[in-house]
C-alpha cells in the first residue's frame, strides 16, 4: 500500500494561486478566524495526522475488516486509537460553530480536510463523515434543544451520527421507504423498521451514535410526500450530556463487501425505538435534499482521493521497475532495461491519474468556495445569497460527483495496470484502491441518478438550459479575458467550440424531449460526462493560465517546474482526454429507441 | 451468484449461422469426427457440466480461495470432485490426437467448451487450461519419446501442466530471466531459479504436474536469443508411465489476489530441478511465441466470459428490482414502482454487457476457425497454410485479447452497477465477477503489449499497413455484397467511413513514426481500441445481416424474436459504443510530445 503524502503545494497552488482563498475567506463570517497562519497550521496538521496515523492503518485496516459479534462491531486494530486522536485534535469541529465547541472556520477547510483523510485512509473517514450529515440536520433543523442536546458531543466526535434513508426494498426510490413512526404520549414517537446499509451504523468508536431516520407516520400520505425525520440516538441522552437508557435500535448485522471493508455497513433494526421528530412532519425528504448537494461534493472527493492515492502509489513503481527499452532509444543505458516510466503508455496512465486528481481538486475546491458561501448565507439568515449559491452549487453537484467518481475509478484501474500483474496481489496495496474507490459511483447516488439529476432536473425542468448557457457563458468570458495569454490560445479554441457544442447538445435534447420523454433518461449519461470533460478542461485552462502567469513574472524562480508540470498536464488533458467528449456528443443524440425498444423478455433467449 | 447458464442459442447461432461451422469442419482433417450430433452432445455435456458442477462453487471458491501449507496448495471445497468428473468426461483431450487418448477434435470445439467452463468458473478453469499450454508446447517442439511420455496423461487430465515464464524482475520483458540450467552428465539439466505468477502451478487436483521452464544455459548470450525451454515434472515420470522420484522443485508460496481466488498462484523453487531440454537451445522464446496467438485468445475469451456472466445476474435483477417510474410514463402501473430495467441507462448498460458478450463471441469464434486451421496444417504439416492462418490470427490476436477484455472489464462493472448498492455486497456475487475479470487486462500481456504488438509488429513493422488495408477490403467487400440489404444499409455507411479512416489513421501514424519514434508507444493504446470498436461492429453488422436473411426467408418463424433482438442490438451498438472510436481516432494523432516531455521528476512536487 502507497503511504499517503498529503499534496500542500498542490492544495496550496488552488487556495493561493488560483482560487485566492484569502480574498475569500475575507469575505465570510467564518473566514475572519481563517487568516493565513491558522489555515497553514490547519493543512500541516491535517497532512501530519494523516500520513502518520490514518495512512499506516489503511491496509491493515482492509484485511481485518469490522467484525460483528452479537449486535456489536470491533472496527480494525487501531482505529479507535487513531479515532481518539481526531478526537484529541479537535478535527471534527473545525467548520462547526463556536457556541458549540467547534472552531467556526469556513466549510471549504472542513472539505480539504477530509480529501487528505478520505485519501489516506477512506474507510476510517467514513466514520466522522457520517456525522456531518447527521450534525448538518440538526443544525438546519433541529430545534434550540435538540441542538443543545446533541451538537456539543457531535462537535466533540466524542458522539457520532448517521443517515438512516436506505431500506432492503429502495434506496433511491425513497417513496417507498416503510419503517414506521408512532406518536407516543410523551410527544416522543416510536420507531420501527430495518433499514439497511447504514454507514457507521453500528462501532466501538464513540460512546454514543445518533442516527437520523426517516420514517412514515400512520396517517401521512403515501410516497415522498409522507415521510418525515426523526433523532433516534442509540443511547438516550440525559439531562446532563450523559449517556442513558439503551435504546431498542440495534444492530442485525454488518456487510461483507467488495471494498471499504474497515467502513461498518449495518442492518439497523428498530423496534418501537425512542425517536424525536426533527424538522416539520412529512417534509423529511424535502429537508434531505436541502444539503444534498454539500453531500454528494463529499463523496465527489472520493474520486480525487483514489485517483491521486493510485498515483502515489504507481509513480515510484514505474520509475523503479525496468521492462524493455523507450522506443526512441536507451533513456538508462546503464540500466539492463528501462523504467518503464520511459513507454509513452505507461506515461499515458499515469497523466491520466494526475489530470484526473488535480483537475478533479480544482472542480471541488471551486465548488467549496460555494458551500462556504451558502454556509454562512444560512448561519446569517441571507436566504437570497444561500439560494443564488445553492443553485450554483446544484449544477455543478450532479458534474462532480458522477463524472469524477467515474474517472477516479477509471484512474484507481490504471494504477494496478501500471504494476502489470503485481497490481492484482494484494501485498502492493493497487487493488485495495480500486476497490475501495469502487462504491464512490453507487452510493449517494448512483451516477445513473446524478446524470439524470443533471439533465433532467438542473439542466430541463429547472431552467430550460440556463444554467449551461450562464455555464458557457462563464467559460468563454475567461477565455476572452486571457485571450492573449499564448498557452492559453490553443485551450481557447477547442473551450470556444465545445461551449457552443454543450448548447447545441442541450437545445437538440430539450426539443426532443417534447416528443420523447425516454431521451432524458437515454442521454442522460453521455451528456453527464460531456459535460465533466468540457468542465473539467475549463479547470485545466485556469490551472494552466495561472502558471504561466507565475512564469511570466517570475515569480516561480523556486519551482518553475511545477508550473511547466501544470500546463504540461493541461496540455496532455486537452489532447488525450478532452476528446472523449465527442462520442459522448454522438452517442447522446441518437434516438431513445435504440434503448427502449427491445422488450424485456427478448434480452435474452436462452435463460 | 448468478447461476449460470449456457448461451446454447446465441453459441448455435455463431457457429451454424453466421459462420458455417459445418462446412468449415468438412474441410479439416480434424473436423472430419465433428458431425452435426457429435458437436451438439459436446456443447450439451459441457453446458451441463458447467451449469451443474462448475457454477455452484464458483462463489464458495472465492470465499474459500486455496490454501498454502508447507509446500502443499489445497484448493476450495468441491473443486478436487468437479476435476475428476473433468477427467472423466474425457473434456482435456477433446482437441488433442486420438493415438494419445484424446478425440482429435477441431480445436475450435475445445475454445468454445473453455468458454462456457470459464463462465461458469474462471478460476477453476485455469488448472486444465495451463495444461493446454504445456500439451501444446509439447505437441509442437517435444521428441516423440517426450509425446509419449507426457501427453497421454496431460490429455487425459490426470497429470496436468504450467508454463513457467515470469520471474521477480520481469514478466513482459522475458530477456531478463535469470533461472539457470546447466548440462549434466545423463544428458539432463539442473534447473535453479525463482518463478513467479505460475497459475496452476502446485494444487491437489492431479498426481503430477509438468513444468514448461524457460531457463538459460550458462554461456547463452544475453538477452532474448539465449533462453531455452526445459520441461521440469514435479515427479520424475517412471518407464512405465507412472509417478517416480519428487523433483526438487517447490512450492515456496501463493498470491492472495484481488480476484480468481481459487486459482493458484505459485511462487516455484527451481533448486537444482531435473529439466528435460525441449525444442532447440537458445530458441526457447522463440518457441513461445508460435502458439503465443492460440494462447491469448484463450484470454480474451475472458472478455466475454464476464461480461456474459455479469450480464446473466443483472438482467434479472433489472426486471425484479423496482425504483421510481419510467420517464415515458408508468410502465407496471400494477406494481409500486416500475422495474429497473424501464429506465433507458439501466438499459444502455445492460445491452452494453450484451453487445460485449456477443460480439465477443462472434469475433472469437471466427478466429478459432483459424486456429483450427492452423492444427490442421500443423497435423499435416502444410507449412504455408499454417502461415497464412497464423498471419491473420497475428492481426485479429492482440485487438482480441486487448479490446475484449478491456470491454468486459466495463461490462463486468456494468453489473455492479445495474445493482446500485447491492452490487458491492459480496453475497450477491457480481463483485466477484469484476474481481476475476480484473485479472484478464493485466496476464498474457497487459493491454499496453497488445497495443504495441498490433501497432509496432503487426501494422507497421511487419506489413507497413498492409493487414489494415486488406481487412477493411473484407469489410468492403461485404457491404458491397449486401448492399441491398435494408438493415445492413445504415451499418455500411459508417462502416465504410470507419475502414478509410482506419487506413489514413495508420497511413499518419506511420509518417509520424519516422521522426518520431515515441508515437507508436503513444498512439498504440488509441489504435488497439479505435481497431477494436471497428472490428466489432463489422461482426455485429454480420449478425444483424444473417439475422435479417433468417426473418426474410422465414426461418425464424419458430423464434424471430431471436433474430430481431439481434438487429437491434446491433443497432444499439453502432449508435451508442461505436462513437467511441472518434474518442481515440482523434486522441491518437496529437503528438508524442505531450506524453514525453515531461521529465519523470517533475511527475509530482509533493512526495
Amino acid at each position: 500500500m502507497p503511504a499517503y503524502k498529503a499534496p500542500l503545494r498542490d492544495i496550496r497552488f488552488l487556495m493561493n494561486e488560483v482560487f485566492d482563498y484569502p480574498a475569500h475567506y475575507q469575505t465570510l463570517t467564518s473566514g475572519q478566524n481563517a487568516d493565513a497562519d491558522t489555515v497553514d497550521m490547519i493543512l500541516e496538521g491535517a497532512a501530519d495526522y494523516c500520513e502518520n496515523v490514518l495512512s499506516p492503518i489503511n491496509q491493515s485496516g482492509d484485511e481485518e475488516g469490522c467484525t460483528f459479534n452479537n449486535g456489536e462491531v470491533t472496527t480494525p486494530k487501531g482505529f479507535k486509537e487513531a479515532y481518539d486522536q481526531f478526537v484529541m485534535g479537535g478535527w471534527q469541529g473545525l467548520s462547526y460553530p463556536e457556541e458549540f465547541g467547534g472552531q467556526g472556520l469556513p466549510m471549504s477547510l472542513n472539505l480539504i480536510k477530509s480529501e487528505m483523510m478520505g485519501t489516506a485512509n477512506w474507510s476510517f473517514t467514513m466514520y466522522p463523515g457520517l456525522s456531518t450529515g447527521c450534525m448538518n440536520t440538526i443544525m438546519q433543523f433541529g430545534t434550540d434543544e435538540q441542538k443543545n442536546t446533541y451538537m456539543p458531543k457531535l462537535v466533540e466526535g466524542t458522539w457520532s451520527g448517521t443517515m438512516c434513508l436506505t431500506e432492503p426494498q429502495c434506496g433511491t426510490d425513497l417513496g417507498q421507504v416503510k419503517t414506521k413512526a408512532e406518536a407516543a404520549a410523551d410527544g416522543t414517537y416510536k420507531i420501527s423498521g430495518t433499514k439497511i446499509f447504514i454507514s457507521a451504523g453500528e462501532h466501538d468508536l464513540t460512546e454514543n451514535i445518533i442516527h437520523i431516520v426517516l420514517a412514515r407516520l400512520p396517517d401521512s400520505p403515501a410516497g415522498t410526500r409522507g415521510i418525515s425525520l426523526f433523532i433516534v440516538p442509540k443511547f438516550i441522552p440525559t439531562a446532563d450530556g450523559g449517556v442513558g437508557e439503551r435504546n431498542t435500535v440495534s444492530c442485525g448485522s454488518i456487510e461483507h463487501k467488495m471494498g471499504i471493508r474497515a467502513s461498518a455497513t449495518a442492518v439497523l433494526n428498530f423496534d418501537n425505538a425512542t425517536g424525536y421528530l426533527i424538522g416539520e412532519i412529512n417534509k423529511g425528504l424535502h429537508a434531505m435534499f436541502t444539503f444534498m448537494n454539500t453531500a454528494r461534493i463529499g463523496t465527489a472527493v472520493q474520486g480525487i482521493a483514489h485517483a491521486e492515492l493510485s498515483f502515489q502509489g504507481a509513480l515510484p513503481y514505474a520509475k523503479d521497475r525496468m521492462s524493455m527499452r523507450a522506443l526512441s532509444g536507451k533513456k538508462e543505458p546503464e540500466r539492463v532495461a528501462d523504467a518503464i516510466i520511459h513507454h509513452a503508455d505507461v506515461r499515458r496512465m499515469l497523466l491520466t491519474q494526475k489530470a484526473v486528481a488535480e483537475g478533479g481538486r480544482a472542480m471541488i475546491y471551486h465548488a467549496a468556495k460555494l458551500a462556504d458561501k451558502m454556509a454562512d448565507a444560512l448561519a446569517s439568515g441571507d436566504q437570497a445569497a444561500y439560494e443564488a449559491a445553492d443553485d450554483k452549487l446544484g449544477f455543478y453537484t450532479p458534474i462532480l460527483k458522477g463524472f469524477l467518481t467515474e474517472l477516479g475509478l477509471e484512474a484507481a484501474n490504471h494504477g494496478i495496470q501500471v504494476y502489470g500483474g503485481h497490481g492484482f496481489i494484494k501485498e502492493w496495496g493497487m487493488e485495495q484502491i480500486a476497490r475501495d474507490a469502487r462504491i464512490s459511483t453507487l452510493y449517494e447516488g448512483t451516477t445513473g441518478v446524478q446524470a439524470l439529476d443533471l439533465l433532467g432536473r438542473k439542466v430541463l425542468l429547472s431552467s430550460k438550459g440556463k444554467v449551461v448557457r450562464d455555464y458557457t457563458a462563464e467559460i468563454l468570458k475567461f477565455c476572452a479575458a486571457h485571450a492573449r495569454n499564448k498557452y492559453l490560445r490553443r485551450f481557447a479554441w477547442d473551450l470556444t467550440k465545445l461551449c457552443a457544442q454543450w448548447n447545441t447538445l442541450t437545445v437538440r435534447i430539450m426539443l426532443a424531449a417534447r416528443k420523447d420523454r425516454d431521451i432524458v433518461s437515454s442521454a442522460s449519461n453521455d451528456f453527464l460526462m460531456f459535460s465533466g470533460y468540457v468542465m473539467m478542461a475549463y479547470f485545466w485552462a485556469q490551472q494552466a493560465v495561472i502558471a504561466s502567469e507565475k512564469l511570466e513574472a517570475g515569480n516561480g524562480a523556486e519551482t518553475p517546474e511545477f508550473y511547466k508540470a501544470k500546463i504540461k498536464v493541461a496540455d496532455f488533458y486537452f489532447d488525450r482526454l478532452l476528446p472523449r467528449a465527442q462520442g459522448h456528443a454522438e452517442s447522446m443524440v441518437s434516438t431513445s429507441r435504440t434503448l427502449t425498444s427491445l422488450a424485456p423478455e427478448h434480452f435474452s433467449f436462452d435463460y
